[in-house]
């Protein structure tokens, strides 16, 4: 068995965002996505499709891209690598529900090669509702626990912990979401090893508009009112804080003159901001900030 | 004459902020602050006033804070300095209004010292309009450059290029709004030059509720509608954007665990992001975005 080529994988990428966008437009009845075709000046471009009036998703990107050229200086630092030529593919979400009962989504999967012939695969899953239901966050995380678990018995609790630790908003103390799997820098010894790791990122590519799906059709059907939306919109303030301080990602992306629009294509349609905001004690709202915690087990929490 | 210590001027911070808050209070007719005193664990405090239930100001602050302690190791290695402990006080303002008429305001008066004598002043005052209107950006300009000429000529052209590049959105190659002025590290060499830089920071302190009162009295007149409010809030979301990914202040503050919520005061109350936003050709928005650059000579500017 050879080793897929990095335009192969790229075709397999850019495959999987059609798959995903078309199970989404399914899943929400009444939204599609708009296509933006872009070049970077530099070599390469991609596709940003970006959901619009949808009956579930108000606001949500499903972005490809393969792009190649000079390594940016500013990448060869940070990651310490020799200065080469890079190719880099992949797959981006995040979506944004009308309701505050259905989680903000957001998955990655990508691929990034050099020509003296460094690469790896990087990428991730993690749910962040509104507000935290343990049953919920149990589903999500036995879902992709199980796709881990097909590949390596050690991918989930390794990849959990990476989440925990990412996905993390340091200056709040609180982690951004229920977490997920988060995983870089993953490479295989041999051409079985990096086919299985490609093959993993698409399992997780193709878990993605199934879990969701699931919240999609479940969460939407749960009735909220004028608080419920006033407690989204902190939420998505809080969204908006960590994408853009701690992302390690759009900090990149921004850094490294990459396309703004489709980096911020994460950004929430409105978010809100009150000073000192604090919830009542024993409140929904409260229990979800004593539970965006590192270190929950959600497989086996019991309240 | 002798050099003000470090607690005299701690103290003239102090009053400038009493005397910011009951001039913003008496300008709004309706709002009132509330105050927010906390301590630093390493040493020093602050009071934080917010305002709440304004007839013009929706959402704003007015911080006072006196800290210090051993200096964080972030903070020597990036200013490059000694290892030695550190007392530092100001005033930082961010003023965000209801009207999409009337402009966002940010006004910061600091001074730093170290045990080993290093000590320096530094601030600015930036004027940031959902619409540009060249009348309004000369007279904040006019009046900023008024109060720099009075201690030194060179202090506007100088401070103005320096706002012109601080206070810059790289990632959308936009200002944050029309400038004003911004300065760092300034001291002086003798105990004159020490307090004529004191004298002129509270020169700029004074300003503030004078600058803003105008635009408050006058702008807060301008009817507007739907359209101008949903444009404040993608305006008030690149102001998010600046503040979170390239305010100096903002990353170092949540970086080194300083207080969140008084650090992000500066957020507004609500902001939009909608994906490749473009105004039409020819719109009051349109001409917003052509003017948000740098080496804008608003003193001078003829449209």
């Amino acid at each position: 068995m050879s080793r897929k080529s990095k335009e192969e994988i790229a075709e397999i990428y850019r495959q999987m965002q059609d798959h995903i966008c078309q199970s989404l437009e399914k899943a929400d009845g009444n939204g599609k996505f708009r296509e933006d075709a872009w070049d970077r000046a530099e070599g390469g471009g991609g596709r940003t499709r970006i959901f619009e009036s949808g009956a579930i998703i108000e606001k949500g990107g499903v972005a490809f891209s393969a792009v190649h050229g000079p390594t940016p200086e500013k990448i060869l630092q940070k990651l310490g690598l020799e200065k080469a030529d890079f190719f880099a593919t992949g797959v981006s979400i995040v979506l944004h529900p009308f309701s505050p009962m259905v989680p903000i989504i957001h998955m990655n999967i990508r691929y990034f090669e050099m020509e003296n012939g460094v690469n790896w695969f990087g990428g991730g899953i993690d749910l962040t509702p509104h507000y935290v239901v343990p049953e919920d966050a149990k589903y999500f995380h036995q879902e992709v626990k199980k796709v881990c678990d097909e590949f390596d018995s050690e991918y989930y609790p390794k990849f959990k912990k990476w989440a925990d630790d990412y996905f993390f908003i340091r200056h709040r103390n609180e982690t951004r979401g229920v977490g997920g799997i988060f995983y870089d820098r993953l490479s295989g010894k041999t051409d079985e090893e990096f086919q299985q790791i490609l093959d993993f990122s698409l399992s997780i590519g193709r878990l993605f508009p199934e879990v969701y799906g699931y919240f999609m059709e479940k969460n939407s059907k749960i009735p909220f009112g004028e608080q419920e939306k006033a407690w989204q919109n902190l939420r998505r303030g809080r969204y908006v804080e960590f994408n853009l301080v701690w992302d390690a990602g759009t900090k990149f992306g921004l850094d490294t003159n990459g396309r703004t629009e489709s980096i911020l294509m994460s950004m929430p349609p409105q978010a809100e901001w009150t000073y000192m905001h604090e919830p009542k004690h024993g409140s929904p709202e409260a229990f979800t900030l004593e539970h965006l915690k590192k270190e929950m087990d959600w497989l086996t929490f019991v309240p």
